[in-house]
């Protein structure tokens, strides 16, 4: 029956992923009831808690006919052993209250560390008692994951014994029980079986690995009931621990706590303003020798009651659950969405997020919450892993209570101005002075736009009596200088930037003009194992050699050296043409480009080659250059900011997305000093009128800051090359030349953060209107991928910090879709 | 010396507001270091540290030569007194270690409950040793400020005793004492004094009236100290503790344990990140009769260190508290704002904000952290009051850990959906159905043109192949009918919305065209006791009698039996004129107003009977009516939706601002079924194309349930009506009058949250750029009140739960300036 655990790893130095790793997807099942039990300090009774429910099971008729007590982590055992206290006060009970009907019993060990005394008797590792299924018994599973001889916390014993487990394994030895709760329940009601999980010391204690418990079990997120204290003191241990819950997600049903006689229950009620309840237990006799009997019958009504609140919890949370797809389909406005084409079962209920999974709601065989891997990264914002999360909670709870939000102009506030400089010392390094923050990338764009139209204006001498001008004469027409395919935003200044698409039409947005000059760039792509330039019409390619579109490795093709390539001259003269031929009123006021990646356009790679001499050429112009990175920014492409793969820098710069994290808008424009001084005047009507009211909103900051030093470091951030500072490569190579060769597929994009590819498709098929990509995607799903199409462009994005294991694992899963879809497609 | 307390109260219901309610300003002096003391228990040794801390000033020689004790709540008193034990220890050691310079000591308990027994030793009450202003003695102050009997928590005592203190005046009793830490340290360099506040049992124990200790002295946010529990299950504990403070914006600096020998620093280093330094004390001594002289002695060096800590953090916070303004005008670029008029001392830093409250850094006489009502509730967004920014807090910290961000299209998540629903019984009510969640009341209105204009182009068959429509050809164009004056947001689809105005040149903004025909609408104010209507040139005005145009209350102007009235018909005819006399290939699509008041344009209200014939008129010609409440919108105007004041609903809506309760950008557009059909159709293209990444982000969604809940609640909010479910008066009707008569004002607004007012100005005294009201508002700053102008318009703005009384002395504050502003210009 005992086995020694499969897994000892030496002591970690900072605590291990929590998810990740786990070489299978953790369900938590939604059959029966599961629920964890926490106490807010060490001997606050957790367990009589846990046996007193399942007592009121044997006292009562009416109740669950299976009980599952589930104890992760003992220490102190086996002097300790809350299982066997469970187990023995339960048959006591049930030979008292039920003597026909006995209790069916089993008590099981799992592992156990070597320090623990093997010549006990084996009962204490595993006994039976009663009839297994006899009808109408109470059927009692008792189960101790991980026991440790010292009764000291299961860190410091896991290390002193040599009973090292990862939170992986304690995750997946658990999920195993919980299939056994599913196997053991089947055909059995809901309301018949119950499982409770009880943890370990206070809800913050360290598990073996040294997380806390309270991130340990975090991936499954069980329903909590928190046992309080009833002692002096007891108020504020209580409502801590409650909000240590809160601060990782954790749905507490109810407060448990002795009667001490203090009324802590009162100032309890009164914080949870009757939100959650508050149960009280009669005092626990402290006389070692009281077999407790007596305690149980009269704590029943209570016992009873918390079953209650479980079962009710229980299943308003399933009824919820079955309901949202329709209330959303109902009242929801969703974006970029066809309505009338989801499809029946098509709305994901997402339940929660932890590190880079969504945790989603799924009844099809069974119901369970599963995890899926945010491959869209929550489109495109996303950064944390789980442990940057809950820290990033804990940052969003306390910029909230220190600052709320407080406006900004002519203000300052320590979230705003770290941020701003950790952005000119970052991303803004060598050439932005100043920051401007703004609420999402589409506004970002617009002030980024009036920056440089102003700047171009004061350059070219089209203001002249600027700090008077009421007029709205308008001297001149001022253009953009933009690509095809770009994408820059919704609102409509960030649009008329952008070349027409399927976004501007009449039907779309009926003010759309396109106030640009658009250029068609050569785009990058790996196919067949090489790395390809396709040049599109307009270029003098003739006199090319195959080897100056041909390269044989990625980083060739960020080579600065190529700028005094042939290739060089074609895209300079192609520019120049473009130029020169523009005629009329009209002024170029501003070059905007999304650096090396086109996000939204399909994600397209542009030789950086040829953004860098047509930054030049603007230069040499004095048009002020936009970078749009709201995509690129911040480790989407494997470097801080894409200027350190183009090689050049722009006068003005869009941020946000993963700025934060990914957990809260924000955006920033920064730009030059002298883009900044051209603002300068007299008079306000010459400032920049432009503003937002949650401007520099202190929790987007706050945020900001910690995501922004949290990415870099090595210390935090596992994939950050500490000599280089750049991120290691995620994607194997390998597994991209193989893909970039399968015949299903036209192209492949890997750099950074990203792996796009876009599927051979025609006609209707292809562009952003296809369906094509949506069985693809459907087999994903299954195999635990959450992927969003771009037509027929598919795109796997994880976080900067996500393990290279992972997007193994993705790529892998994606190859073996790929072959089943192109065999289907033939 | 004994002293009754001045204030004996009946024990609040809730727990009483924080903060407004004091009668003077709770400044925290800066001049020398004062920290407060948490424990994450009862008895893990708040008072040892204490102690420590003043004896390592005994002990050494270079130390703070003034020692603060301050103990706010003291139950158990007199067996139990703190400042006994610190003064006894201190006398002690000071006796044994520095015999030729005693200590000069002084103890004082401001206020005991009737229980306690007088007849004791008037020693326990105050006590005084050795002799003042001996040189390089150190001095210890010991302050008892409130004391009961009985050992149990604070709000039980003085429940039992009658001794019952609101909030308010115990911060106000600390205030005192705070101003005597100054007076006593003047001529001291800043580390010679030091000020120890120590709490009474856990961080999150109740105070007399209940409040948490926690919220209760939030308003100073000290800095702080937390003892924690070496204890087993004391690593929870303290980290609970520890995020209890987190949760409520203090800093905490250092955390102190016992060693018990369990290595609980470990752990908490680890969860520290070493970001915050974790000091172990030696072993307590458990014999009573020891009297800790060597225990205190070996932990010298320990204490050193958390002094050295406390001082250094103070001198850091100092140091940056006097950079930011020039670091921030070194870098920031600020919204709205001419850099080169922002005065030199203009830029205020925000330490923090507690309810209404700005905290910001003075530096004139005194160096102190002061509170400032922010009357420009952070730019029109703020609500909550310091219960709720708690709650909030609370909330984000739970949301960013359940669901950090996770993307929407076709997903549903539980904030997303309760927020939906909310919106749609609440501001919706009666003629919403779906709900288009973005980023900012601009992005708002930018989806919400994009969904009038489909309608209208349905509705009016101005298209035909829509499905097929990617030609980006235009059959018409579509204008938007709007109102002078009006403002809809800085991104280039609303700005084209709103007639020109100084944020429209081409200085601004070289795209702006201005696609609208601008109606020039009536507007409604206050002056010389008098609701007015004023009507532009271009109606027919001859016929009207005074009393269609004059009323002695502003609630007849909201009157629906106005419809029969005279001046609807001249509203219907101007209205009809201006549409008719409107030509050519050009459609108006969409009508677009801010119901009842034009926010930016300069507080204006407009005659809510034009509004209603106006939208009567459009809604006759099939064009769609969009309400721009993004300003209005919860309870800004004392309604939940302006809708409630004009009487008449759109068919699309604009949320933002309040909605969130002023903590967290969102905003949001409700639509109409019949809008929302217009985009139902087989393809994708078809859809409504707009998005932005945090759609309907859970954090905002989070604080929009549960900000939405809170103001409607009575339970929540004291200014709810539980009957009418109306805000109740907030400004004081007499004291308006008395403002409105004044010679210096050409008009008064007030509705609901808003008490707006024009200063009589002429020439470039006059308009948005104007600085005329400049001094007006820095006269107020000195009275704690935070006004941003519109030029020369300046406005209070209050949250939905604040008090009428501050609302009164606000007024009192504005009309007592205005006094002296009038004469001065005179």
């Amino acid at each position: 029956m005992f086995r020694f655990p499969s897994l000892i790893l030496s002591r970690p130095l900072h605590r291990r992923k929590l998810f990740s790793t786990t070489s299978q997807p953790l369900h938590l099942p939604l059959s029966h009831p599961i629920y964890i039990i926490w106490g807010s300090n060490t001997a606050v009774g957790k367990t009589l808690v846990s046996a007193g429910i399942a007592a009121s099971s044997v006292l009562s008729s009416s109740s669950p006919s299976q009980f599952h007590y589930l104890k992760p982590l003992q220490t102190g055992f086996p002097s300790d052993s809350d299982s066997h206290f469970v187990l023995n006060k339960l048959r006591h009970l049930s030979l008292l209250r039920n003597p026909r009907n006995p209790l069916f019993a089993s008590l099981r060990v799992l592992n156990a560390s070597p320090a623990v005394n093997r010549t006990l008797e084996t009962d204490l590792f595993s006994r039976f008692s009663g009839e297994e299924g006899a009808s109408g018994a109470l059927e009692l599973v008792c189960k101790t994951l991980y026991a440790w001889e010292e009764a000291v916390s299961p860190h410091l014993a896991a290390e002193r014994e040599g009973l090292i487990v990862t939170d992986s394994v304690v995750l997946e030895t658990l999920h195993g029980c919980f299939e056994d709760v599913v196997e053991r329940g089947e055909g059995k009601e809901r309301s018949q079986v119950l499982c409770v999980v009880e943890t370990a010391g206070g809800v913050a204690s360290p598990g073996p690995s040294g997380s806390l418990q309270c991130d340990l079990y975090r991936p499954f997120r069980i329903p909590a009931v928190l046992v309080g204290d009833g002692r002096l003191g007891g108020i504020s241990g209580t409502i801590s621990a409650y909000e240590s819950l809160i601060l990782r997600g954790y749905d507490v049903v109810a407060v448990v706590i002795e009667d001490h006689g203090l009324l802590n229950e009162g100032p309890l009620r009164s914080y949870m303003r009757n939100k959650v309840p508050v149960l009280v237990l009669p005092p626990i006799p402290k006389d070692p020798s009281n077999d407790l009997i007596e305690w149980f019958e009269s704590s029943q009504s209570t016992f009873s009651n918390l079953k209650e609140i479980m079962l009710s919890a229980y299943f308003e949370r399933i009824k919820k659950l079955h309901e949202m797809p329709r209330e959303a389909r109902d009242i929801i406005w969703w974006p970029f969405t066809q309505h009338k084409l989801v499809p029946d079962g098509g709305v994901t209920v997402i339940d929660s997020r932890c590190g880079e999974n969504f945790a989603v709601f799924k009844a099809q065989k069974a119901e369970v919450i599963a995890p899926l891997f945010d491959a869209c990264a929550s489109w495109w914002t996303q950064g944390p892993d789980a442990i940057l999360q809950t820290e990033l909670a804990r940052e969003m709870g306390y910029a909230a209570a220190r600052f709320g939000h407080v406006m900004f102009p002519e203000n300052v506030h320590e979230p705003a101005l770290n941020c701003a400089e950790l952005l000119l010392q970052g991303v803004g390094k060598g050439w932005a002075t100043r920051a401007f923050f703004s609420d999402n990338g589409s506004t970002a764009i617009e002030i980024a736009l009036k920056m440089a139209f102003r700047k171009f204006s004061v350059d070219h001498g089209l203001i002249v009596h600027c700090d008077q001008d009421t007029t709205n004469k308008r001297s001149t027409e001022l253009m953009v200088l933009a690509l095809q395919r770009s994408y820059h935003g919704d609102t409509l200044g960030a649009m008329e930037a952008q070349a027409p698409s399927s976004y501007t039409g009449f039907l779309q947005q009926p003010w759309y003009t396109g106030r640009g000059l658009f250029l068609d760039p050569p785009s990058v792509f790996m196919h067949n194992n090489t790395w390809n330039i396709s040049l599109p019409e307009g270029y003098q390619r003739k006199s090319l050699k195959v080897d100056s579109i041909n390269f044989a490795s990625r980083d060739e093709i960020f080579h600065k050296g190529r700028d005094n390539s042939e290739l060089a001259t074609v895209y300079s003269s192609y520019i120049r043409n473009v130029l020169s031929s523009f005629q009329g009123s009209k002024n170029i006021g501003a070059l905007i480009i999304e650096p090396v990646i086109q996000g939204s356009g399909g994600m397209h790679m542009v030789d950086p080659l040829f953004q860098r001499v047509l930054v030049n050429e603007c230069r040499s112009r004095k048009i002020p250059v936009i970078f749009d990175e709201v995509f690129t920014g911040f480790w989407r492409l494997g470097v801080e900011t894409a200027v350190d793969l183009i090689h050049c820098v722009p006068d003005i710069a869009c941020f946000g997305k993963l700025m934060t994290g990914g957990i809260i808008p924000l955006a920033v424009t920064l730009a030059t000093n002298a883009v900044f001084d051209s603002f300068i005047g007299d008079s306000k009507l010459k400032a920049l009128l432009h503003g937002h009211s949650y401007s520099a909103h202190a929790m987007g900051c706050t945020a900001a800051v910690k995501s922004i030093q949290w990415f870099k470091d090595p210390c935090s951030n596992p994939n950050i090359n500490s000599e280089t500072g750049l991120i290691r490569e995620l994607w194997d190579n390998k597994m991209i030349h193989q893909i970039s060769s399968h015949p299903a597929v036209q192209r492949v994009v890997a750099l950074g953060t990203l792996c796009a590819l876009e599927l051979k498709a025609e006609g209707n098929n292809a562009g952003y209107g296809s369906l094509y990509a949506r069985p693809l995607l459907q087999k994903l799903r299954e195999d635990g991928v959450y992927m969003r199409p771009l037509g027929n462009v598919v795109y796997l994005l994880c976080g900067p910090c996500t393990s290279p294991e992972v997007c193994n694992q993705l790529l892998f899963k994606l190859y073996k879709r790929l072959e089943e879809f192109s065999e289907c497609k033939n």
